[in-house]
């Protein structure tokens, strides 16, 4: 069946056909592409590497055709696609993602829109759609204000107060990695003290296998590496802390790689009760992976042109 | 004249009169007291010392007399008071203030209705009135999101975002005076490290007169002063950047006593615009020392029940 596109009102829908909603949620380690119905129910998703040293150009190649492939399995016309990625996200380019190299001179929605012949395209960043997964279907739908942190290849943070996602002026809200801390003037990085990649790094320092996964499995009873870790994670639950007290937020969620160590979260708390007077929940996104990718199709459905 | 107040109708309304507005600022070193006209314009203030090692009941009695002296001067009747306060204000009571010995356990708006007999009595949070202020009146009318901060005899901020006041979960939004930094966990909290109070501490210690304004007086120069003072500073700047990094506010609002400092505001200026990817402009409250005051006096204005 030929579906031609009406402005305003869409020809699938006309004949009792629902468009698909397509999202794709690009990551420093891995890449998510998904499509859903148009109530952005989940009919089929793929995950792939996004060998991020290999450059941003190959990345989104077979993101776009893993897209296209599942749009094609599902055999309707796509309504809208929503993209999550790393960074500041504009028109012409993203800012301040650096970990997969040449991503700040892509233009997503235009690859996007060329590529599969989608009108209609929304980008946000990543740990903003998140949040608004976790605003429309999950953690935050009855808390407010909410904070997401994201502990994946980076560490960042979403912020959201009445219903919303909280842009900032610049679109730049939550970009915490790149907050500072220690002597002298400016001290050290967030990023580079508590990520995946931070903890990748002191893994290898200390000869652990596995990773930022392996130190923290290996961190269970007090030792050494415990402590090399617990230094690295104060970095973090400092500025947590300063968050927290700056929003008050009712529900602190978080998401991504390393949210998954019951030890992380567990020692988390524990620095978080200690010094915070009004405390938050703090709970694990309960959509694992996928939160961002759920906010990718949560993206496109409310992108979707209004039906007259 | 007599008038009579019928409700949800003001008798002084039907007669051409407009009632006035009462707005009350408690500081831990000094209160003011202002009477405006219905449009929130300030007919007449007056400031005095809190004497807060003197106790809260003392402080809040001679605000409430100097309240009633200046009512009685302008000879109306009052539509509605606003109070702003440090700490955050419950009902029953205010946590979180202690500057002043005994204010956790006051109930301000029942006071002001008990001795002015006002009906509408509006209490918010001092920073949070100051951050109301500069919303409709000031440097944030054309800003959002804004975040000020205050530096008074404690330190604290306030966030306002799309033309409202974020209040937080349990209305404690801003309260980054417990912030925390350096090692062990959980470190140094921020409201002693800088705050009007540490830096008087710091100035006594380092035998300089005047207090933290003495201290800021003698810092323009290199030397052993400005690297106390910077030391400080350093710590007010870390917790700053996180909060802009949170936010990234279009504008960061200063308010308090040692906001007027050049020295002050330059440095801290400095460290933002060194390590923030996006920097928001920097200012200086136009209001002075008036911001919670004219914020108190604009709650008063908000709660004033609409006139059928």
């Amino acid at each position: 069946m030929t579906s031609v596109r009406l402005p305003g009102r869409s020809a699938a829908v006309d004949s009792g056909e629902h468009g698909l909603l397509l999202g794709v949620d690009f990551g420093g380690t891995k890449m998510a592409v998904g499509v859903a119905d148009g109530q952005g129910r989940l009919l089929a998703h793929e995950r792939v590497p996004t060998h991020a040293e290999q450059g941003a150009p190959q990345a989104l190649e077979r993101a776009l055709t893993l897209a296209a492939k599942l749009v094609a399995a599902h055999g309707g016309t796509v309504d809208a696609a929503g993209i999550a990625s790393p960074g500041v996200v504009r028109p012409d380019g993203i800012d301040l993602a650096p970990n997969v190299p040449g991503w700040e001179r892509l233009r997503l929605a235009e690859a996007v829109r060329a590529r599969l012949g989608v009108a209609t395209v929304a980008v946000d960043n990543d740990l903003n759609a998140a949040a608004l997964a976790e605003l429309r279907l999950g953690a935050l739908r009855d808390a407010d204000p909410g904070l997401v942190v994201g502990l994946g290849t980076g560490v960042a943070a979403a912020v959201t107060v009445r219903g919303t996602v909280l842009a900032g002026h610049h679109g730049a809200a939550g970009e915490i990695g790149y907050a500072v801390s220690g002597t002298p003037w400016p001290g050290t990085m967030l990023e580079l003290e508590f990520s995946g990649r931070a903890l990748d790094g002191l893994a290898a320092e200390l000869g652990v296998a596995g990773g930022a996964a392996g130190l923290a499995d290996r961190s269970g009873a007090p030792g050494a590496l415990r402590a090399a870790l617990l230094t690295r994670l104060d970095e973090l639950a400092r500025h947590l802390v300063t968050c927290c007290l700056l929003l008050d937020p009712q529900r602190v969620v978080l998401v991504g790689g390393m949210a998954g160590s019951e030890l992380i979260r567990g020692l988390l708390t524990d620095r978080l009760t200690e010094v915070l007077p009004h405390r938050p929940e703090l709970v694990l996104s309960r959509f694992a992976d996928d939160a961002a990718l759920l906010g990718a199709v949560t993206l496109a459905r409310e992108a979707v042109p209004a039906q007259v």
